[in-house]
C-alpha cells in the first residue's frame, strides 16, 4: 500500500487532462513551449492553455483561467511571473486539480521575498491536497505517456526513448543536461523529473513513486539536501530493496555546501552524515555523472555478480594490468585460473594462460571464445568476466560482439567490456552494445561498474537478511 | 649535452635510410605492413626490403641480408620469429647500422629460453654500438619524418597529426589504441615509441631524448617498470625542468604487478617507491588514460596557473555546486567575489552573484562576457576559471567560444570548461575547442586538469628554487 505522501503523484506522470498556464503568443517563451510540447509529442489526454490576455493560441481556444476549463483537470504546469503564481494556485484548488507543476523561479533560491511567496504556495497546497512539483523546476519527461513541460527546443535538447533508467533532479539544468546525453548514445528512460525547490514533493516521495513504478529498473538522484533525513533513509530502504538507486550528493565541500543555499535553497548538511545514510541504506554514491552512467548502464544491460571474482580477458598485456589494478581498487579480486584450466587453453606459447588471459596483438575473434567457454563457461571461479579489447589490430572483426554476447547469455553472469581506441573502436563499441554488453573506454570505468553489480547483489543481501532477523524477533 | 646513452637516438626518429627484414609477398604479414607504411606514408629517405626469399616484393628490389645493401644503414626494422632475430642483429652489427627496431616477440616475455635469446641480443647491441629498440614492441611513429613502424593498417588504426604531445610506452597495444583515440578526437603527436622488453633502450634514454625534442610540448609515459631507479629520477628530473611530464605506471596492486611479469618481463617494484619518486621528481602521475589526456590537453592547449584560485561561472546551478566540489577536491580554492565586483555585475536578481557565477537557464551569450570582464579580466582575484556551459537552453549560440577564447587570449591566464550534454553539446565542444580552450564533460575532469596547471607551475618554482640553493652551496 503506498504512503499517504504519494497521493496524486499519478497525476503528474500520466495525466489525462492537462492545461498550461502562461502559454503566449510568442512560440519560444517558457509557457508557449511546454503547451506546444503536448500537442506535438503524441500525447493522448486533452491539454487547454491559459492566458487571460487571448482568446486564441496557436489556433485553439485558450481560457482565461483554469477555472472556466470544461470538465475536470488532473495536472496544471504554471510558468508566470513569481507574483502571479499563487493567484494562479488558488484557481487550481478552486478547480479541484490533482496535481501543479511551478516551472516559474523566484522564490526560496532568490532571497527573503521569495522564500515568503514559495511558504504561501506551500502552505495552500498542503490545505488543499493539491499536490505541487517545483517551484523553480523544469518538471516531467516520460517518454511513455509523452508528458513534457521541458521549456527547451528539440533543436537544442533531444529526447530519449522510452526505457528503464528513472531519474530524479534537483537541478533542472543537469536533468536536462542528462536527458540530452542519454538520447545522443541512444539510452532511454523512464520518467525523469525535476522537483527544484521541493515545496512539496521532495525527492523523498518521488524516490518512493519510482520505487513501485514498473517502467523504472534502476533510479538515478541528483540531490543537493533532503528535507527530512529520516523519511529519506526509510524510502531509499524501501527503494533499494526492489531495484538499485544511484546518487550524486553535492556540495561535498563547505564552498559546494554554501553555493547550494543560492542554488535551490537547500541546506546541504554534514557530508559524512550522507555518506553514512547512503551506506546504510545501499544507496550506491557515485562523484559525478560520467560515473553514474556507467553504473547505471551496467545495472540496465547485465545481472547482478554473485560475487566478486573477475576474469580478465585481454588482447594487450599493458590494458590487462590496468585491468588488475582497477578491479583490484574497486573492491573486486582477480583469482589465479585453475590448473585445469590453463591446460584446456589451446593457445600458441606466448599468449598468457594466467588471470588476466593475454591473446596478444595476434588475437583472432576465435580466441576470445576459446578464452571464455574455458575459463567462464566450463569453469565456475569466477563470478563475472572484464573483457579488454584494443581493436587497432587486423584480426578481430565485429564477430567478437556475438561471442561475448554468447558467452554472457550463456553464463548467466555479468559481464563488460572495456575498448580503447579511435573512430573503428567507437563502431565495435556500438556492435558490443547492441548485444547487451556494456562497453566503457577504460579499464577503470569497466571495473567500477561491475563492481557496483557485486556491492548491490551483497547490499539486497545483507537487507532482506535484516528483514528476515527483525520477522524472527517478533 | 646529451649524455652517453642517446648516442644513436636519432636513427630511430629520423633516419635517412631504412631496411625492413622479413617483408614478404603477403601485404598483411608485419613485415609487409611496415615497408608498405614508409614506402605509403610520404618517408622522404631510401628504404629496402630484406627477405633471402624473394627477389622483388611490392615491384620493388628484395635484398637477401642488409648486408647486400648499398651505402650506410641508419635504421633496420625487424620483424621475422625470434629464433632468426640474433642472425639477422650480426648482420646490422656488421653493415655498421646506427639503430635497429625489434619488432618480433618471444623473447623474456615468453620465458627463460626467450630470455636467454633477449639476453644475447642485449650482448651483441653493448657490444657494437648498435642501439636497439624492443625486442617485443611496436617501435615508432613520427608524423614529422613519417617513420612508421607500426604494423596495422590504416583502417584499424588511424595515424594523428603531427602535434606537439610526445608518447613513451612499454605497451604496443596502448600506444596504438592512444594514438587511435588522438586521431579520432583530432589531436597530434609529435613522436610515439613503444619500447616493449626494454633489451637496451628503455625508458629512460627516451625521456632525456624527448626532452630535449623540439617537436616535443608535453610528454606522456606509460611505464610497468624503470629498470635503473636513479637514472631514471636524473632524468625525469631533467625533462620536468624543461615540459611537463604525466605518466602513467601499471602494475598498483599485487597482483597486477605479478601480471607486468608475463606481460613485459620487467620488476615491476613497489608502488610506493614510485610515488614518491614522482612526487620528488615532479612527474604528475595519472591513474587511467582518460586522466592521462584531460591532463595532457590542458598542457597542450592552456598557459600554467600562477595559483590556486579558480573563478567559476556557470549556467546551471547544480554543475557549478559540483564544480566547486571538484576544485576543492583537486586541491584548487573556489574564493569569494569581492564586494566591488559583485557591484558591478549588472545581472538581474536570480542570476548568482558569487563565486561560481549562475547566469540560470536565462543565460545569453553575452553573460558569459560581462562575467569574464568583471570578474575575470577587470579584477585580479583568480588564477584561472572554469567554465560551466549545459547547452540545451535556447539562447546560447557558437558565438560564446569566441567570448571565452577572446578571454583567455586577453587574461593570459588558463581556462578549461566543462559542457555536459548532447548532439548539440558536441558540436559547441569542437567550437571552444578550436579557440584553444580544452572542453571537458565532467566538472571532475575539468578541475582535475586545470590542477594540473597549478600543480607544474609549482613543481618548476620548486625544482628551480633547488637548483639555485645548489649553486648558492658550492
Amino acid at each position: 500500500m503506498p504512503p499517504e505522501s504519494l497521493k496524486g503523484l499519478k497525476s503528474f506522470f500520466e495525466p489525462e487532462a492537462v492545461a498550461v498556464v502562461g502559454v503566449s503568443k510568442t512560440p519560444n517563451k517558457v509557457g508557449s513551449m511546454i503547451f506546444r510540447n503536448f500537442k506535438g509529442s503524441g500525447f493522448c489526454g486533452r491539454v487547454y492553455p491559459v492566458n487571460p490576455k487571448y482568446d486564441k493560441v496557436f489556433g485553439e481556444r485558450c481560457y482565461p483561467s483554469v477555472r472556466e476549463i470544461p470538465g475536470s483537470l488532473d495536472l496544471v504546469v504554471i510558468a508566470v511571473p513569481a507574483p502571479h503564481v499563487i493567484d494562479v494556485m488558488s484557481d487550481c484548488v478552486a478547480k479541484g486539480v490533482k496535481a501543479v507543476i511551478v516551472v516559474s523561479g523566484g522564490f526560496k533560491e532568490s532571497g527573503p521575498e521569495g522564500a515568503a511567496l514559495e511558504e504561501k504556495l506551500r502552505r495552500i497546497a498542503e490545505g488543499s491536497g493539491v499536490r505541487v512539483l517545483g517551484p523553480n523546476c523544469i518538471g516531467v519527461y516520460n517518454p511513455y505517456s509523452r508528458v513534457d513541460t521541458i521549456f527547451l527546443p528539440e533543436e537544442r535538447l533531444a529526447r530519449p526513448k522510452p526505457g528503464t533508467l528513472s531519474f530524479i533532479s534537483q537541478s533542472g539544468a543537469l536533468a536536462v543536461a542528462m536527458l540530452d546525453w542519454l538520447a545522443l548514445h541512444g539510452y532511454g528512460i523512464g520518467k525523469c523529473v525535476s522537483y527544484g525547490n521541493g515545496c512539496d514533493v521532495d525527492e523523498t516521495d518521488l524516490l518512493l513513486y519510482l520505487a513501485d513504478d514498473d517502467d523504472t529498473d534502476v533510479i538515478l538522484l541528483y540531490i543537493e539536501g533532503v528535507k527530512d533525513g529520516r523519511r529519506f533513509m526509510e524510502a531509499a530502504k524501501r527503494a533499494v530493496l526492489r531495484k538499485p538507486v544511484v546518487a550524486i550528493k553535492a556540495g561535498r565541500s563547505a564552498t559546494g555546501a554554501s553555493a547550494i543555499m543560492s542554488h535551490t535553497g537547500s541546506m546541504a548538511g554534514s557530508d559524512e552524515v550522507y555518506e553514512a545514510a547512503f551506506k546504510q541504506t545501499g544507496v550506491i554514491r557515485v562523484g559525478d555523472f560520467e560515473e553514474a552512467f556507467d553504473v547505471v548502464k551496467a545495472f540496465m544491460m547485465q545481472p547482478l555478480a554473485s560475487g566478486r571474482r573477475v576474469l580478465i580477458v585481454t588482447n594487450g598485456g599493458g590494458a590487462g594490468i590496468m585491468a588488475v589494478d582497477a578491479c583490484e581498487r574497486s573492491g573486486l579480486t582477480v583469482p589465479e585460473l585453475d590448473e585445469d584450466v590453463k591446460r584446456r587453453l589451446p593457445f600458441p606459447p606466448h599468449f598468457s594462460r594466467r588471470n588476466p588471459i593475454d591473446l596478444t596483438g595476434d588475437v583472432k575473434d576465435e580466441d576470445y571464445r576459446t578464452a571464455l567457454n574455458e575459463a567462464f563457461l566450463k569453469y565456475d571461479g569466477f563470478d563475472s568476466a572484464l573483457i579488454c579489447i584494443l581493436p587497432q589490430v587486423p584480426n578481430l572483426t565485429f564477430r567478437v560482439a556475438d561471442i561475448i554476447g554468447r558467452a554472457n547469455k550463456v553464463s548467466g553472469k555479468p559481464i563488460v567490456a572495456c575498448c580503447m581506441g579511435g573512430a573503428f573502436t567507437l563502431k565495435l563499441t556500438r556492435e558490443i552494445e547492441s548485444r547487451g554488453i556494456p562497453v566503457y573506454p577504460t579499464p577503470e570505468r569497466a571495473a567500477k561498474a561491475l563492481s557496483s553489480l557485486a556491492t548491490y547483489n551483497e547490499t539486497l543481501m545483507r537487507l532482506k537478511a535484516d528483514i528476515k532477523g527483525e520477522k524472527e524477533e517478533h
